[in-house]
């Protein structure tokens, strides 16, 4: 149990912000050597903090356990030792806007004759052909085109987007399944291939339930709030509680007699007007204010108790707060504290992905911009002293 | 270029609903053999339609490509086959609830025993362990517990879920990627494993800007329609049309000064108070209402059309009627139009997933429930038709 998934893969990580840099983080923490290669300006994401060399929260999250080097792919001696790192790598990651790899002369045509087992991987908004390939591509927009905001919001609300960033996430971890495929392919067939995965394409079978709609010719609203997309469940909403909110479904006519008697409505589980679910659904309004009468005086923790020990199903609407200091997240490992430099204690992700047979990551802080250059540089390329001091000094690293 | 990335993986899936199935599916697009494996009265989703015994197109969207039989795992009997089937199977993927396969004798440690080169899979909401594991799980319970509802909506909102099942979906594809990993260490070490992914914890990495707040100490509110997660942007919103919504963002002053023109407001670009984006988020209700003065009395078609031209990023808010028929979509295969047996012509998810090397999925119609019955037991298992018969009438298949 000592050896990783990904022993002894080797990942060159052009990726940057959320979805490239998620994918390689997967990667990393499957075993994976990642070496983050940025400009000797930083990535994007250290723009948030105000120097531009710092280290945002964010790229703190989404970069442990990777080496850190700077390099400046604009210039021909940059271009160079980009060369001779992919030379013997196994695996590329890459999430720049298309047709940027080509113009810098490192496209996959190019990358994949130095290096013909080369997995090139790139992570992009709307993917590499088709009409919108072009296309700027921030979660926001990918959102917008993906029917996301569509479907999120109350009925009288504006197509509202969620909270979440489900464009980078989903596209990013499509991409590194494709990694993981290409490995497992070449492991057969002794050759790379270029994997892509476009955020449109990984948020569309996610839209499932509203798809479902169209063909079932539902005539529901786009926006259901908290109901069920297609008004075809109650009780399902999220309830008012003293201190919140609390999620509250059935998914048989056993759950709603167990939540009936749960909240001393045994009048409610005998009365034949709210007998099935289509019953219900017909009465919604009633059931639901039915339940928030009772949610309403009580907390979350006393309304998940009471229910959870009666088998219905529910959760707490938790902050994001609470989110990050979920007991149960702490002891799955999937929130991790640790001590990073310069942002101090923080909980980073840990890997959604287990494996009972692969070592678990071991969590290392995210580089600092270039962390790694001098080791890299001269271990892994066998640059002198000298030579990796005039490449810093000519603004190469 | 004719073989697949899994060319001869051999898939045995109980996944149902969403999450599980999703998996299987991805690894079926990869070139898996996938056989889906339904109870006599068929997955849950089957229920959504008035007999029982139909094709919901959920269903028919997420088991595409798969072979279909139909197994009691209850019975004597049904378990001697299971078992058969396993041992010379690849990976096993299911999405019971936790400990409903130690229930039926059919846990990892049983299966390990028979085959221990399986790969056995399980998907669920809360994962293995953790105080939470019990917990009755479904996407909306999961958006509740992972911050999910706490941060989407407009501020003076409710917490609001959001349309898609970012739960079964992100779940489902970690899922797949531990498979895939997994697969890639048994070419190494001959053995296989348990893989599992839980929803809330692949919901947890995207929610990367709250997170991000959270150690910013940023004093917004958690919910911010849809303006920028940390107010930090603007430009950042999805603005009125004539017909509908256009989502537009600047990331940078360029974007901005090329915005102001496009829309005939050089006043606005020679402004020294809306510069930088600084100044820009100060004044932020002032730089919407301008934007939106112009989007207003256009379409979407025409808002798109000039602001790309401009090189602002931008993307219309679809409907998901729109989405399924985006053109783009379309091109690139990740909506693909099947002529099914009993819904007809239906348009079917492809894979974002896309491998250069391998052969892309050969879409056909998912199975009715137990069409292969015949055929597996027939000639994998070497039942002969009269046994097979007796299964049948005695509701193991």
């Amino acid at each position: 149990m000592n050896q990783h998934a990904l022993e002894d893969v080797d990942v060159i990580d052009l990726g940057q912000i959320y979805n490239g840099a998620y994918g390689s983080l997967m990667l990393s923490y499957l075993g994976a050597d990642v070496t983050k290669v940025e400009p000797p300006f930083g990535e994007p994401l250290r723009s948030r903090v105000a120097d531009g060399d710092g280290e945002p929260p964010e790229l703190v999250m989404l970069n442990s356990t990777k080496a850190g080097i700077t390099l400046n792919l604009k210039a021909e001696r940059g271009k160079e030792l980009f060369k001779d790192l992919v030379r013997d790598a196994d695996v590329l990651v890459e999430n720049f806007a298309p047709g940027t790899m080509e113009e810098f002369g490192l496209g996959y045509e190019t990358l994949s004759e130095i290096n013909p087992e080369l997995i090139y991987a790139h992570g992009s908004g709307f993917g590499e052909d088709g009409p919108k390939s072009d296309r700027l591509a921030m979660d926001l927009i990918v959102q917008a085109e993906s029917g996301v905001m569509d479907v999120t919001g109350r009925p009288d609300d504006p197509p509202t987007k969620t909270g979440i960033a489900p464009g980078d996430f989903l596209g990013g971890i499509h991409l590194a399944a494709g990694v993981l495929a290409a490995l497992y392919q070449r492991a057969r067939t002794g050759e790379g291939q270029f994997v892509e995965a476009s955020m449109q394409d990984a948020v569309y079978p996610s839209l499932m339930s509203q798809l479902a709609n169209y063909y079932d010719d539902a005539d529901v609203p786009s926006r259901t709030g908290n109901r069920h997309s297609s008004l075809a469940k109650a009780p399902y909403n999220a309830y008012e509680a003293d201190d919140g909110y609390v999620a509250i479904l059935c998914t048989s006519d056993d759950h709603w007699r167990a939540l009936c008697e749960a909240i001393d409505r045994e009048d409610l589980r005998d009365d034949d007007r709210f007998a099935t679910n289509v019953d219900r659904v017909e009465r919604m309004e009633t059931v639901d204010a039915a339940i928030e009468e009772w949610t309403r005086t009580r907390t979350r923790d006393e309304i998940e108790t009471t229910l959870s020990a009666a088998g219905v199903p529910c959760g707490s609407v938790q902050s994001v707060k609470e989110v990050i200091h979920d007991p149960h997240l702490e002891e799955r490992e999937m929130v991790v504290e640790i001590d990073h430099p310069t942002e101090g204690e923080i909980r980073v992700p840990g890997t959604p992905i287990r494996l009972s047979e692969s070592a678990k990551p071991d969590i290392e802080p995210a580089p600092r911009k270039g962390e790694d250059n001098d080791e890299i540089y001269r271990e892994r390329l066998g640059l002198s002293e000298d030579e990796i001091e005039r490449l810093r000094s000519d603004g190469v690293i």
